[in-house]
């Protein structure tokens, strides 16, 4: 099924707007898996078996298994999302970004060694550079916009000659000219509601992926009335740390369940 | 030795501002190498050890390991590099770009898990997602500014407000407030002359990646003429498809050496 109608019936299906982050720090793992040889997987696995009916796709971020060596246990984390819920999309968090030549293969990776059914990218090399994600007609395709982080601002809030910021100008040319067949979604960060409803005002229903909620400070109700679509969708509200570590011991799974109902129920209040 | 060091040391010792830019595509590797289980390493070995003498750096691409499931065989390709070849520093062509907590495990996955001396970043989301890799005081970030692929214009050639485009604001941004220890370059492509001059003029000697000659038209002459510094340096001029594929059959090692050697030696009429 396409991402974004896979998105939409995950939406519906588990009432729930949430997407849970699965940044797994080697270092913060819980005691009594730290040191085993699957310990990442292990870690993801119980996260995600604990909350697979309360979120509309879980979000790995490439970066913590890279930095450890750990892409086997990506490729089986994936798969044992695939296998045992199925119809959640898996959005791979890469952010890649590159020349055409090059792009096709960060899309070769992100599609069919990784089978996720959407990929982050970087919009800074342009058009070419995210062409090759395309071309996988089934699976989505999330360009960074307006990022939650300090230095978000330093490019994206530029502003250009004709009146908009660099967010805006982004916002419009992935929505108008990139999204040619309608699989495009956007980054908005969570820590600047106003921004995210203006992005909102400029796509129209186009799906937003939008993190900074918990660890970096995002609120909760100004983020959802600032970014819900017309029908009180249209978001993917990542939570990653405040979820994964919400346990430190063996009942994680439970502590982080608990934490992914009570977020996104909190959301629904306000949809 | 800093990369920045090590790599003055490299222009001066091989006379050369060159670099070998290794993206090995597994469709287009040398038949009598096809379907061997190391054939990327082979093939990338194959060009190091005959280029070595005639180059400033080696750039891995990344996403051609990746999309090929291929991380061990990138990791021995560096270490044979580094043990080999010792001195000459291995950029890895990455282009990352994250919020602070996960940039820093990209920047363990250049510098601690393969080893390489500098790395390509993507600066669209600011200072914070640059900051872990300049943590490495001994190795290079090289930040993509003006880039030599089509849609490199899409954002970077905006005019933004005060008079610039978006790649000079990036140009000044990163020479004069990013580089706090002077480990920072700048990725300027080799397609747009005019351009790659007006850079040099605003960040003075820093270093300048250059892609974009060769198979993406760039003119040599032109280049370096607008590239240089003031000491006939500051430049590491990427070839990749051109050397890589210079020949199809078991000589392409040789064939790749005479390719290299013309182009450093075009080069350097110019400097």
């Amino acid at each position: 099924m396409p991402f974004i109608e896979n998105l939409q019936d995950a939406w519906t299906r588990n009432n729930s707007l949430l997407c849970v982050g699965l940044d797994p720090d080697v270092g913060r793992l819980p005691a009594h898996l730290r040191g085993k040889p699957d310990a990442i997987f292990e870690f993801c696995k119980g996260i995600v078996d604990a909350t697979a009916d309360l979120v509309c796709a879980f979000k790995p971020q490439i970066a913590y298994f890279a930095g450890a060596s750990a892409e086997a246990q990506l490729e089986a984390l994936i798969d044992h999302i695939h296998t045992n819920h199925p119809n959640l999309p898996v959005i791979l968090d890469a952010k890649r970004g590159d020349i055409g030549a090059t792009a096709s293969h960060y899309a070769r990776e992100a599609f069919e060694r990784y089978r996720a059914d959407a990929v982050t990218v970087n919009p800074y090399m342009g058009f070419d550079s995210v062409e090759p994600f395309l071309g996988y007609p089934d699976h989505g395709i999330i360009v960074l916009c307006r990022t939650s982080n300090p230095g978000g601002s330093d490019l994206q809030n530029l502003s250009i000659v004709g009146g908009r910021k660099l967010y805006q100008h982004v916002a419009e040319l992935v929505a108008k000219k990139w999204n040619r067949k309608g699989q495009v979604a956007l980054v908005v960060g969570a820590t600047f509601p106003a921004e995210l409803a203006d992005v909102r005002g400029i796509v129209s229903d186009l799906p937003l992926l939008v993190p900074g909620i918990g660890a970096q400070g995002g609120d909760v109700q100004a983020t959802v009335m600032a970014g819900k679509s017309t029908s009180g969708a249209g978001l993917i509200i990542n939570s990653s740390r405040a979820i994964l570590y919400a346990g430190q011991g063996e009942d994680f799974a439970a502590a982080a369940r608990s934490a992914a109902l009570s977020l996104r129920d909190e959301i629904n209040r306000y949809r």
